[in-house]
């Protein structure tokens, strides 16, 4: 997706040769018009599928979530990092993550993931996998089909993808950074354009 | 906000006489098209403010802050409750949640918030006024002025709205409800109906 990864250049900023800083339109700073952009595309890519329901986590992946469930005409189930007061009959999963070293339990009301649904999970990241991996955990859980995975920005140098296709799911990612070395975005089709 | 009001009256659960839960919605499972509307709705609301920014609060501030920043053509800034790894110069403010009976500190990056901005603060809830309070002191730290506070469901039989009417915001709630009493919600426009 060009735009985004124009935006990516203009304003990420690369941290370290593996983390990718995009709170100026993705995570912490929201642009609108990017995001209602990014739920066409993946309401383009997922036309076919007969999506049900989106399921994605707090709180980087709502705003993409919620514009892709507005295209499609769905509705959005976030899993929540931390229990909820008034959350009892949930499904939930452990996730483990690396740039944190932190182990969340996430979860999702039972009442809203059901066997019939056919579900697109959305987040904003892809790299280690493991939020992807748990969010299938609780769709599983819940008896329910998975379309696939839509990350709006894939980290390809890491091992997700290939977690997630060797299971079997379709991933289709906006932006795909081959690399973040030498201070520098380079995405997957500019990967080697010069040799 | 009729539809906003249908929703609660047909959705919401009356768990005490103090707690209202959207979880179907809103909190938990977000409807989109609702979203859309609620955001309309804020933009009408406050389309004389010359709004530039939209200030809100992880989790639940965030789909209802989207819908409206892109209907006002502006971007969004969502508090974080846990501090970012890369997040490092930053707004900070202590906001103390009665329900969980604990103090989180949220902040904003300095990056995304001027002291020329014009800034609508969104939160899902508006009970005691923590949240909006601290809202009000990093935008205040930036310098910022505040147009006002959109909030989708205040408890009005709390304190919040006078705190923050005392102070001199203007508050703007798309639903009112003056009580939660006998497993019933009752909004403030039906309230002494039968008197």
């Amino acid at each position: 997706m060009l735009l985004l990864q124009e935006k990516i250049k203009n304003e990420g900023k690369v941290l370290s040769n593996y983390v990718l800083k995009v709170d100026s339109f993705l995570n912490h700073q929201i642009d609108p018009e990017l995001m209602r952009e990014i739920g066409k595309e993946f309401a383009r890519r997922f036309a076919a599928e007969k999506i049900t329901k989106i399921v994605t986590i707090e709180s980087s992946g709502i705003a993409p979530a919620v514009m892709t469930a507005l295209e499609m005409g769905v509705k959005v189930v976030f899993a929540r990092k931390r229990k909820s007061l008034t959350l009892h009959d949930a499904y939930t999963a452990n996730v483990y993550s690396f740039t944190k070293q932190e182990t969340n339990e996430i979860s999702v009301a039972k009442e809203h993931l059901h066997s019939s649904d056919r579900v697109l999970i959305i987040d904003d990241f892809l790299a280690n996998g493991q939020a992807a991996l748990g969010l299938i955990e609780l769709v599983q859980q819940a008896g329910a089909s998975i379309a696939g995975i839509g990350i709006v920005i894939e980290k390809s140098f890491q091992e997700g993808r290939s977690l997630l296709e060797k299971d079997g799911f379709r991933v289709e990612s906006l932006a795909e950074v081959a690399s973040l070395t030498n201070e520098k975005v380079t995405f997957k089709e500019e990967e080697g354009a010069f040799v």
